[in-house]
């Protein structure tokens, strides 16, 4: 149902993509596709999602999503549950609106996201992981709090993510292989559908976190299953379980999937403050490392640097 | 002289930036230009040189310069004194031609710049500050290494520079104020000819660390003149003196010129990191402090972050 409600939106010509790019231009920025020195012969470019304002590609779908409902909609304010990133750019379109906002995040959710959405004037209220992700699942955050907003499994949210894919396809025809991190599916979802609606063919290669690597799970078992997850630095990806909305369109959309571990997503944050001058979050850092693995497939790759919001402490530890 | 020699290669109708922009494409990159919250009613924009490869703006005049040579010119080598970002963007660019580099570096180069120049296949010879001054003003190694080329006074290098003003006027032309930073003089410098060879007429406004603000000293005095020096963290600008031969340029294209504090300057570096996710280094830090500054002129303003080359130690000791 999500899947045909996605692809309405995006229409037979994506004329849908083009119309989020309008609906987005003002709170999102162009980010630049940067070359990155790969040390084996591949060619590696980083999409720079980073240097979004508040840090991520989130608010491309959360501008998005607000541009699509009425003043008189938005009247009672909005809720969503968001590990971060989605409620910092939820927080600044909302803020720029006037739109009183309730962020609902979980207890991994990295202090500085949070602190954040509190200056752009957002309530957050703190869940335990497995109560943030039941509110993830059901919709119901128990609250009066306004009209719900799904961070992922909304067909604005994929359609807002997918803009990126215009900007990849405009900035480097060439480009086999995207490489893209996957939480709720939203990004690489959006991004494949856009990669389609131009014709573009570049593999489209998930990746994980060792920690908590739910995509995997599901592709193996043919559905989404509950796994075990420890917690670790990579705070923006990495569930228990993919949402039963989502797997129609990820099954179908990604090529392959590439688990990387905890050593290597810190060296992928490492290489991107060394080399790109970028600070980057965990699950950029699984991107980066992925694609620069010599396992993954493709001479000319692009990693999905998705987010820059890492705490300074953790990327001092990191760098030091 | 140099005035003179800059006019000629610059051309009566500004074909000399756009031969530059030409030649430099393939090592360099066009950077973007992104919003930056200044806190107040102005508007500023950060130019991120930080996310040149190997960190620096000076990518851009070391390529146009050695796109300048025959090969038999180059076939002995070339030699240039540097405290960090010229050498390194000096040795991407030799080393992609396969010419034999030495770096003449000042002794509070940071030692992560020096590196990537030896791991890029270049000698460096390290001297104290002093001695190294002298070969910026005597153009004598005191060694038979090749070639000498200048960091700042050739006018291909401050033509390679002035790149960055074409790309200004193509991404955002109702700036009215860009602050640069001032070492050598060849960044501001080459920034300006290329908005006059445009006809923008932004101000002016150079910057400088405390410490070391021989600029100021020189419009002060009416001419160059010998000032104390402190070291500090800002390792990309402030020397005892301008060179006699910049003068002219400084003096006739340089509106205003601002001087920042250590602690102003710790500061940029770390709202660069916090909000635009960006890894700049001191001399950066002080355009983006002066920018944003209540005292810096102008409501649509342009900070140049002109490089990201900051040992992580330093960075962190910031960020803590």
């Amino acid at each position: 149902m999500l899947k045909a409600r996605v692809e309405q939106l995006i229409g037979t010509r994506g004329e849908g993509f083009e119309a989020a790019r309008e609906a987005i231009r003002g709170d999102a920025i162009r980010t630049p596709l940067l070359p990155f020195a790969s040390g084996d012969g591949r060619e590696v470019r980083v999409k720079a999602e980073c240097l979004q304002p508040y840090g991520s590609f989130k608010i491309r779908a959360a501008s998005n999503l607000l541009a699509g409902f009425s003043a008189d909609e938005l009247r009672r304010g909005v809720a969503c549950p968001s590990a971060g990133n989605f409620g910092q750019g939820l927080a600044y379109a909302a803020s720029r609106r006037g739109v009183p906002l309730t962020v609902h995040a979980p207890d991994n959710a990295a202090a500085v996201k949070l602190q954040v959405m509190r200056d752009l004037g957002a309530t957050v209220v703190v869940h335990p992981f497995e109560a943030w992700w039941t509110i993830m699942c059901s919709r119901d955050t128990g609250r009066d709090d306004g009209l719900f907003i799904h961070p992922v499994c909304e067909p604005r949210v994929i359609v807002g993510n997918g803009t990126i894919g215009l900007e990849l396809v405009e900035d480097w025809p060439e480009f086999d292989t995207v490489v893209v991190p996957v939480g709720g599916g939203g990004l690489i979802s959006g991004i494949a559908l856009a990669l389609r609606s131009q014709g573009h063919t570049a593999r489209i290669v998930a990746c994980e976190i060792e920690t908590a690597a739910p995509l995997s799970a599901a592709l193996r078992a043919g559905h989404p299953v509950t796994i075990d997850r420890q917690s670790s630095f990579v705070d923006g990806i990495g569930s228990t379980r993919l949402l039963d909305e989502m797997w129609p369109l990820l099954s179908e959309l990604v090529d392959e999937v590439m688990v990387v571990s905890i050593a290597d997503a810190e060296r992928g944050v490492r290489l991107a403050a060394q080399q790109a001058h970028m600070i980057v979050e965990g699950a950029a850092g699984v991107a980066l490392a992925a694609a620069l693995s010599p396992s993954c497939p493709g001479d000319r790759g692009v990693a999905m640097l998705s987010g820059g919001n890492i705490d300074h402490q953790i990327l001092c530890r990191i760098l030091g």
